[in-house]
């Protein structure tokens, strides 16, 4: 703030955090008694405003049970955490995956029939390369970036604005679908537990991220001791379940309990195609791994060591749960069913209805919704990156009472519900939407870290980190081909939506900056032309009053102008054929010098002649500054503004295209 | 207009036709050049502007289409019409209302059952009864007021303002009633011999609603030929209907097709008050009788002559009509249907599928349709009045390109649609919301002729016309009777909502009136008052520039500022903690001498703080009249203002508040 380049009138937008949902209770605020404490001449402080009306009185205290008090800016605070909580912290997207992704794959084989059932254990092992890829990968991106090595950065340090843009439009899609996908499955294993809450799954998902919205909106100090219950209690029950299915396997474990979805009959042939499909639908498994990448710098020293290290230990137990799932799911010949999930399927199988089923199906649920919860943390800070940029509206830099970036936070609970609702938070109707936009980063990032290390030797090929460039090159290509499978795989179930979306966002953000920095363009100034401008002090100078009659109101108009300008002419539009006459008749009875000009107007047009003839009036004055003094008076009650025309408001509207005009509102208090 | 009391800033609302709709475009007239025509010196007049915008060519190119072009004022027009089109213009209401009398009380007697019917021949007469005394009663109500009896004028007359407004209100819900009534009945015939629209009657009704309402904004010229055919039409085919119908019943006429629709189990026991119920019902034949003598100047001379005698022929005409669908209705056994209207049953019962049938249908739907627009006619006159009274928002006084009341044609066509929507364009649900407002009018207008009979004989019992007092005294004991009957016997069926409608509306025409008086008590001058107020000239004045940074915009403001004041101080709200910093070594790198406050705003809020530092420096100058003078750029597309914060827009409203303080913008074209 403070530099040109993003001012336009008094700050307008960079920075106002919180002023826009309170502006109702500034009015109130107005007539109060704001605390302005002098700490030098001429330099003050501004202590937090108590307003003094019921209205504005009511509205604090909401906002404040609801929001929290107010934080000051310099109260953001930062933890460092050790490695054990920041697997809690950073995993919880990748990890909760495991609950849908299995799920997702056997959903597509089992259109070519239970025969097919085969082919999920060669598909659960490529997703297992590949995230053993894209694990190394972003080992390699955390050793370059170990201040954060979020996506859009990189690629925009590496590959340009251009691939930066599209970046960040796969992750602002992808975000909207991780809140989606995890809630709708966070849901499933309530209502896969409790079938008689699955007619109410919407409003369920809708009401769980309206909490999320306001929670966060609270601003989520980063307690990682919170988020390690539910990522902790996940990993072991889903882990003790895999061990016991595992001993279940060979002999030694317990008796399982059939679980039997009805089979549906199959609709398609086993393709290499639907296998392909299959494969895409899996690899959502890897969504989130690259969040520890970009969380470097929440981690204790040694940073770059200790993230590596998660970023490790997170993808063993990723690949240990998603392929236990994935193989029991198979040896059980469990059916993917709307009404119950395959985890379900798997621990009722394994422990039936016992409490330790109703244990795994909460830890479930809490770990999809903390998932869902890192993208309402991911969301405003990419959009707050992309509007200091100047690629989206600046209001995605305000930061509310609590200093979270409010308007990414509703944007994002906004489009998320939307989504939910349109897909009446369906899992399977949301995964087709799902990994377009994850891929397309993952690309985007590997590929930026192949021209890293490539820039980095400075052509000098003895310099060059061969090992690292070859490691990130396979991840490139790897999850590029991916990328492509999901496409086109996908394409028709749903993908086609991410790929028009995304170049309109990115067509869309790159007209939000044109128009910025045509903006900063015009408004600069330099220092010269401050000095040249502001030489002159009082001058000739012109006043246009119109008025309708002559009352208390336009009386202050008339007088206000006669103050602030030597040539002052009044102008009045009669709409009806009587009225100026009536008029002129009170200005010859006031002995009025002030000159009066009337027009008729015929069809009953206000604004339109009353523009027309302030335009004339600018024309044949020739000053270098017309102002336009418009009586307006203010009634007490809001309701009482919709028995008057707001005349005032709507000519400042069409006055507002003229130059060299200033438009002065002179307000008149009614009382009530 | 033009007097104080209507008005309050620039022409606030008084008789601006047609500026709401049309302020997108005068944006575009700004720049354009409006003729104005000098007539005199400082005296012009407003010729039509064409737009020049491509957005404004449009906009006004489909207001033509859909209104057609602008009259002028001076173009209103007035026709005198004799006794053969007065009948046929204003009778629609009244007649029409035959197409559904006879079908709701035997809706109400089927309860019943069948035996109940031969009740339907006693009711049938008394509300014959009540119609002569009614269409006696107004005959007076014509000699005495020649130049209009409205009931609202009439009642306000007699009984003062507070009955007044009690009719108000009642033929205000009336009106809504009536629309939504006769339109439901013409679909209903259209459905009852088209019966595969059935399903689609509540969009056909709407449609018909928004037809009426385009076709009122267009403003209907008194074209009574038009309304000759629909009215005519129905009387002759209704009117053949029956004498064949009593032909049949003495042996001569067509052999009777029988009509049968399933007799609905009894579920009520004949009482007493099922009967008035019945009763309450059929009174609605009545509606629309008091039209005439609201229309009396539009009769040819011997006005009062001509009225009484259309009256008269109105009443018996109905009267023949009415008993003759009653009496035939009993003697063919018809059974009410939702189905299919009654008069539909008889036509078929008469003449078959014949092409006469479809001729009787057709003339049906056309009267009903001709009575929902009297009431577009009648609801916006009476809220004209009631506004010219400040009872209503004074936007009902506008008359639209046409010279049409579009505010009161627009909420009536939206209450309208709104009341269809939810009583699914069903007459049997809506009647018993209608006959309320009408009975209360009918009682109102009555006692008001009671009292002035009485005052015209300036209390000497000798000059008192003992003949009009005694027939409007029966009137008004009549429709009171039946009044209490409506209200009593519908209340749980629905007349409740008119009955606590009703007080809510005057509640709120009371409220409105307050304000508007007290407004213009505010703002009344005296010529004396004006002279002492601009006596004065040029003063020393202070203004205050709330800055952001120093950009053209913000430069452009100061200049302002030191053009109209001697004491300019600039504010800054540092929301960000560098930006006082920031601006202030800028401030004095340019040398610049006007005074620079900075208030630094720990919990981000710029409106606050910078209104309290503006009053306090408003306290502290003592100045008689401060200017706050805001930098305010325009962007040139509508879209870019959603990449500012209208910063500028939400600081005025903040400062409208303060008193003696004078709000300037200064506007900076932003170009593409």
């Amino acid at each position: 703030m403070g530099t040109d380049e993003q001012s336009s009138l008094i700050r307008n937008g960079t920075s106002i955090p919180g002023t826009h949902p309170g502006d109702r209770y500034i009015r109130h605020v107005a007539s109060s008694d704001l605390p302005l404490r002098e700490i030098a001449p001429g330099r003050f402080v501004a202590e937090l405003a108590e307003p003094s009306g019921l209205l504005g009185k009511v509205w604090v205290r909401l906002r404040r049970a609801l929001i929290g008090y107010p934080l000051r800016t310099a109260e953001a605070a930062h933890q460092r955490i050790g490695k054990a909580k920041a697997l809690a912290v950073f995993s919880s997207d990748a990890l909760s995956s495991t609950a849908y992704a299995t799920e997702e794959i056997l959903r597509v084989l089992i259109l070519a029939g239970t025969a097919a059932y085969a082919f999920v254990v060669p598909i659960g092992a490529a997703i297992v390369a590949l995230l053993a890829i894209v694990i190394f990968s972003y080992r390699q991106t955390i050793h370059a970036y170990p201040h954060g090595g979020g996506t859009y950065i990189v690629t925009k340090d590496n590959l340009g604005t251009g691939p930066a843009l599209l970046a960040a439009a796969a992750l602002l899609s992808d975000y909207v679908l991780t809140v989606a996908v995890s809630i709708s499955a966070g849901v499933a294993a309530i209502t896969s537990a409790f079938p008689s809450l699955y007619p109410y799954r919407v409003e369920l998902a809708v009401t769980a991220i309206l909490l999320l919205t306001v929670i966060n909106l609270r601003g989520v100090r980063e307690s990682a001791t919170i988020f390690m219950l539910p990522t902790y209690a996940f990993i072991i029950c889903v882990g003790a379940l895999i061990l016991l299915g595992l001993a279940s396997l060979v002999g030694i474990g317990p008796t399982p309990h059939p679980v039997r979805h009805e089979v549906p009959a199959p609709s398609s042939p086993l393709t290499l195609f639907l296998i392909l499909r299959a494969f895409a639908s899996g690899s959502t498994a890897l969504t989130g791994v690259e969040a520890i990448a970009d969380g470097v710098p929440a981690f204790k020293e040694p940073q770059a060591e200790n993230a590596r290290t998660t970023l490790l230990a997170m993808g063993l137990i990723l690949g240990f749960l998603f392929s236990g799932i994935t193989l029991l799911s198979y040896h059980f010949h469990l059916v993917p069913s709307e009404r119950e999930t395959i985890v379900s399927q798997l621990a009722r199988t394994l422990v039936d209805d016992s409490p330790f089923y109703y244990v795994v199906q909460a830890a479930t649920a809490l770990i999809l919704f903390l998932a869902a919860n890192t993208a309402f943390a991911d969301f405003p800070r990419l959009a707050y990156f992309l509007a200091r940029d100047r690629f989206l509206p600046r209001q995605f830099r305000f930061q509310g009472d609590r200093l979270a970036f409010s308007t990414g936070i509703v944007t994002l609970g906004l489009f998320t519900s939307l989504l939910v609702v349109i897909r009446q938070a369906s899992v399977s109707a949301l995964i087709p939407l799902y990994a377009v936009g994850v891929f397309t980063a993952f690309t985007l990032s590997q590929s930026s870290m192949v021209v890293h290390w490539w820039r980095s030797a400075n052509g000098s090929l003895r310099h060059l980190s061969w090992h690292s460039l070859v490691i990130n090159g396979i991840g490139a290509i790897a999850t590029g081909v991916v990328t492509v499978v999901v496409v086109v795989t996908k394409f028709v179930h749903g993908a086609w939506m991410v790929v028009l979306l995304i170049p309109a966002l990115i067509g869309m953000m790159l007209a939000i900056h044109r128009h910025y920095v045509s903006v900063a363009e015009q408004l600069r100034v330099t220092t010269d032309e401050v000095r040249r401008r502001l030489r002159f002090g009082l001058r000739r100078s012109v006043a246009i009053v119109p008025i309708a009659s002559l009352n208390r109101a336009s009386l202050t108009a008339l007088a206000y102008a006669r103050s602030i300008a030597d040539d002052v002419v009044a102008v009045h539009v009669a709409t009806e054929p009587e009225s100026g006459e009536v008029l002129q008749q009170r200005w010859r009875e006031a002995g009025l010098t002030i000159p009066l000009i009337i027009v008729e107007s015929p069809y009953r047009e206000l604004l339109g002649p009353l523009v027309a003839v302030i335009e004339k009036l600018h024309r044949e004055k020739g000053a270098p500054l017309v102002t336009v003094v418009i009586p307006e008076f203010v009634t007490a009650h809001w309701w009482e503004r919709l028995l008057h025309t707001q005349t005032a408001w709507r000519l400042r509207r069409a006055l507002v295209q003229i130059p060299d005009l200033a438009i002065t509102m002179v307000p008149y208090q009614l009382e009530e």
